[in-house]
């Protein structure tokens, strides 16, 4: 029933090449649409995949970008947020929640993680940095594997028990510093729940090395490029080897409860730009230098728009 | 309590080499072991890998070689057959229940296959023609995929709705076929069940090749080899890849029975040799020259032994 001024943003027009500013003139919502005030959106992989690997997009180009935001809207949805968030939170912030968060939750709900398993997330950047915080929820004992030492640094402040740095271990040192933690941690030394978040060839190709017997591995992070495996270890190891499109959305509230109760840290993870910042930023995440999750803020003004940042 | 005369038989002293006889003196099991008199033994593609192909041994060499046995026992144990058995079974034919039998049902299991769905069978051999009739006993609609043209018009009188040969068509058109089949058997038309039984490189990269959303991947068959896959589909189909060794005895009696009721046949698929060829048995299995799974039988004599066929 509201007329809103417009939006603006930033497109894909052809792959391999920078977004594009756009504006979209007056928006007039259908009787069964809605028009929502975008508060942040995150920067995902999958997006890069897009721009800059040839992967595909379903429907034809132009198209604007963006799937993991956080909105105000004319009327309270699924998953609305409290008014007053927890210090330390904004709705901006809560972006990241949409596909950054849920997306390892739903892996690790699948895999029935507990108190009783060793987790080994590949991978402690924009996905895996909250795989390590929601295993370290549900009480498992968390190692973390990534080539970032800063990374590492900062991971194990926020629950991993241990922090492994594949540049300088190979996959038999990997697999003996995983054993020693899993007998310190009191755990069975089988049946590893290994999730592979890097979206790497290498992540996949250590995470596929440390299958053991009754071993579940879960693919998270997305690569386009092949790896070679030996995919009978399956078999042998009697393993499991899942994907997860997402997350459905009944168990969006459950991740964000873990959010709000202050289970899982979003500010030392992320960090926040100007939307026209955006195609600087897709550059980056390509030539993987954003060393946290990134979320891109329009600028509402005050009723006028700012359609671009040239 | 009972001393029997001893054992022959052929052992593996090295790899590469063909398998040599050896005769072991009269056996004295102990009170806590039991002497038992082997009626059939089948020939395993695990046998071929652990002479030809380098798979090492879990026990160091000499080893005799053969898990899939059917046995007399002093005492019945867990999963004893029928006294009479039914027209067109024997002891001997029994022993392929031990694995090629049970190893496919414990992975159409653990898939939960039923009347809805669709199961594709890739391999139509020692364990794929096993696989396609428990597949089919359960009610699912199943197509088989194979190189040999024969494997496929037996299989196709076995329970396979369709029957696909890899040699003469593409993924694409194998794709095809199995969408025209899954709608002309009323099934719907995402979340295929596929089985990979033919333990090559090739089965591998077409069953990966075949997931589609929601797919569910059995690995049943083994190589040692390694293919080049895309993981991530894994996550883009939101699909499964599991493995399972072997299978737990309790489901044995279950996998039995559908072989009692007469729906598995295993005359067709099996064939009979005397034990003394196993060595050049083992061999013809490597080159992939055996139409059906080989049954080894010992010679008994009359209390008597034959140690060896040279």
């Amino acid at each position: 029933m509201t007329t809103v001024l417009g939006a603006y943003g930033y497109q894909l027009t052809a792959p391999g090449t920078p977004l594009q500013p756009y504006k979209f003139p007056a928006l007039d919502p259908g009787a069964d649409e809605v028009a929502v005030q975008v508060a942040g959106c995150g920067v995902c992989h999958t997006d890069v995949g897009f721009v800059f690997d040839g992967v595909p997009t379903r429907h034809s180009l132009p198209l604007v970008l963006g799937h993991e935001i956080s909105v105000v809207v004319p009327a309270r949805g699924l998953c609305a947020v409290p008014e007053n968030l927890p210090p330390g939170l904004s709705l901006e912030m809560l972006s990241v929640v949409a596909d950054a968060v849920t997306t390892p939750y739903e892996a690790i709900r699948r895999a029935g993680v507990g108190p009783e398993d060793v987790a080994v997330i590949i991978g402690a950047g924009g996905i895996g940095s909250f795989g390590v915080q929601i295993s370290a929820a549900l009480g498992a004992a968390v190692v973390a594997i990534d080539i970032d030492h800063e990374r590492l640094k900062r991971i194990a402040r926020h629950g991993a028990g241990l922090a492994l740095n594949a540049r300088t271990a190979d996959l038999k040192g990997i697999k003996g510093a995983i054993r020693a933690f899993t007998k310190e941690s009191g755990r069975k030394g089988m049946g590893l729940k290994i999730f592979e978040m890097s979206g790497t060839p290498a992540g996949q190709t250590t995470a596929f090395g440390l299958l053991d017997h009754g071993a579940y591995l879960a693919v998270v992070g997305f690569t386009a490029k092949p790896v070679e495996l030996r995919l009978s270890n399956l078999m042998a190891f009697d393993a499991t080897a899942r994907g997860n499109w997402g997350c459905p959305p009944d168990q969006y509230p459950n991740a964000l409860r873990l959010v709000l109760e202050g289970k899982i840290s979003l500010a030392p993870f992320t960090e926040q730009h100007p939307l026209e910042e955006a195609p600087a930023i897709l550059e980056a995440a390509a030539r993987h230098e954003l060393p946290r999750r990134v979320i891109l803020r329009p600028n509402h003004g005050n009723g006028k728009r700012k359609p671009e940042g040239a």
